[in-house]
């Protein structure tokens, strides 16, 4: 039993690879919430990680790698949309996390998204993170079909999605506004009221394409 | 009359700042379109302005402060928010324009929120611009409560602009969808239902509050 893969757990491609790779994307996490994009580099990244350079160098290429690869892990994530027996109520908690991971100081989503601006790579896993989530999150609006609190025509659910969230990142990223405690409610009950007024319903939007 | 301030327009002091502000900011707008906000600096857009550099730096400082004029310059434009006879028509029409400035490429708009990630000084500039520009829209609100669009009891203005334009910076910008002819159509019309049943009164926000 010499061989190193079974002997020592630590030791093994998969647990030291994967613990090389959480130590090095939690230093990135920690920079860049720290000194934002500007200031994330190779060398400071593995520094705070006590990762040898040429591994990181190896192993994620340059700082765009880096960044797609911590949204990937953040995709990699366990997360499940909220449950609460209602619609409003679910736009409602959903809100409330994306406002909280907004609002903490210092913000790795906020961080994340203005390195989107200047990494092409991060853009694109930006984009897919988003997509994925949002899709997730379509179940929401099944739900509330299914309870009978939407119209039953079939409603277009990720702009209904996009609708209920879109005011939380306008004001707290774009306009810089100091979050508002009722923000993640008002917005949900927004674009419930809308969605019961038929504003996603998918035969609207086929007539309107004609 | 050899004083120059009369005998030349160009040599009048207001004339020859005015002209060098818009020959550097014009410069500005092409170097950020062009390279984004880490291509921009005070060398290169005093030479793609054809001014002295000392000009340029005694004048502007530095990156941030050509930034911030920038926005404080579109600030200037002697903009009017669109009157087309119902509120409906009105918010598409703004979401047109909205669409069109994020969509052109290459894009000021964008080029300028993605420098406020990284310039405190041009997010400061860029939040005062947007402040005024809903605070100018607020009228398309008080016109369509006069045709009695809108529900009598006192709307929040600012809320209905903000969810009726939301969705357009949240797909193009962060999202980077595709561009959607019909969003800005359904993003203003999302609106108009939930003003419609309610969504901004501000009577349900006080509410709320107590």
């Amino acid at each position: 039993m010499t061989d190193p893969t079974t002997t020592t757990p630590d030791r093994r491609p998969g647990g030291r690879t994967a613990r090389v790779r959480a130590q090095v994307l939690d230093a990135v996490c920690a920079e860049l919430a720290e000194n934002g994009h500007e200031g994330l580099t190779m060398e400071g990244v593995a520094t705070r990680a006590g990762v040898h350079r040429t591994t990181v160098y190896r192993r994620w290429r340059d700082v765009g790698g880096l960044l797609v690869d911590v949204i990937d892990a953040a995709g990699e994530i366990d997360w499940q949309p909220p449950d609460t027996g209602s619609l409003r109520g679910d736009l409602t908690a959903l809100n409330q996390q994306i406002q909280e991971s907004l609002v903490v100081q210092p913000s790795l989503a906020v961080a994340l998204m203005a390195a989107s601006f200047h990494s092409e790579q991060a853009a694109r896993a930006q984009t897919r993170l988003w997509a994925d989530r949002y899709a997730q999150c379509e179940i929401l609006v099944e739900r509330a079909v299914e309870r009978g609190e939407l119209p039953a025509q079939r409603t277009d659910a990720r702009s209904l999605l996009i609708a209920a969230t879109a005011p939380l990142y306008h004001q707290l990223v774009l306009l810089r506004a100091d979050p508002d405690p009722h923000l993640p409610e008002r917005a949900a009950e927004t674009a419930v009221l809308a969605a019961a007024a038929g504003a996603f319903s998918v035969r609207r939007r086929r007539e309107e394409s004609m």
